[in-house]
């Protein structure tokens, strides 16, 4: 099925980073406190619930023109984009809106971000309980550990957000990122090529 | 814009890769004898007609349920995707098919093979008359000397291919490619990511 966009591109409005707000709001600590938790946790809810589902949201800005992601920095050494995992049968679409709402957006009754999921960028799986993502299934793997949904969250021309105050947001340019796997690790460093295919227009 | 099949994913269907069948054709010489030639040809050319716009096709079948891309191996060490320049004021769909049929089709009156332009996979950019392709415009280069899109190409369930006899059809795995930039350089080692974003219909 050929799609009315995708052989050009799907285009896509990115606005200065000037144009947003970041305000902070109370920490939300991590559930492991180092690798080796977070594994033994992930073994844990394997056998319990079965497959890991987790989602993140890539939130785009731009600087001089060039495209630039907003991550989550924790402890000065660590990045993230803002996600989490799933909860049991939630779909995609409404738990990276769930995650975002918790991680990016200020505490305001009846505050709604006009945040748009639009489009899946990259799917990732986990063929064991160990850091190596793989962008398909490995052959031979019957059963992945975890599956990760990277998508792509446009933004309006001004917004708010509020970042909890464990974490520091940075917004870092597509430059940065390539080829930068180690200090990136797989799934942010590989965005620029990811979002290669659309047509940013630079607000 | 949000398009209708891009928060789940494009669905595409993969048939075996024995259901291609592949002959032989005369040989399509390289226009330029090594690296260097290559790239003098490349400034000459700017020089006339300004930016090189160059197309490339993403052809994939599956082995085992595995996702394989067909890829042209030149002099038993080059690994070439199917594409090519295109035309003065030619689009790109309309360019890689030109380059496809050349490539790839049988030599056969008012033969028009079944394959469909699907997706926009990537963009890569060369910023100066060497080898490195960037995903992005960088920064501060103003007059980039290639465009190089990347598509994705639908087959239909069955098909005759015909290639040219100095080089060799080689159907390769996505676990092949990934992380593999040193054999299959940046365009090609980057599809395993690029495709992740597809539902492969395994058939
Ligand atoms: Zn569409
Ligand atoms: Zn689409
Ligand atoms: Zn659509
Ligand atoms: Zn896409």
């Amino acid at each position: 099925m050929v799609c009315c966009f995708n052989r050009t591109g799907p285009t896509v409005d990115l606005y200065p980073l000037s144009n947003y707000t970041f305000d902070k709001k109370a920490a939300q600590l991590e559930k492991s406190k180092n690798h080796d938790e977070r594994l033994h946790r992930m073994k844990v809810n394997y056998e319990k619930v079965g497959r890991r589902e987790t989602v993140e949201g890539v939130l785009l800005a731009h600087k001089h023109g060039h495209p630039h992601v907003l991550l989550l920095e924790i402890n000065q050494t660590f990045f993230k984009l803002p996600g989490g995992r799933l909860r049991q049968d939630e779909d995609g679409v409404t738990g990276i809106k769930r995650k975002l709402f918790k991680r990016m957006a200020p505490i305001q009754e009846h505050f709604t971000p006009q945040w748009e999921i639009n489009h899946l960028l990259a799917e990732w799986w986990r063929p064991e309980f160990d850091s190596l993502l793989y962008p398909y299934k490995p052959p031979h793997i019957s059963k992945p550990k975890e599956r990760k949904r990277v998508y792509l969250v446009t933004l309006p021309e001004k917004c708010l957000f509020a970042v909890p105050s464990n974490y520091l947001l940075r917004a870092v340019p597509l430059f940065e990122l390539y080829n930068n796997v180690n200090r990136y690790g797989a799934v942010i460093s590989n965005l620029p090529q990811l979002l290669s295919h659309f047509n940013f227009t630079i607000n």
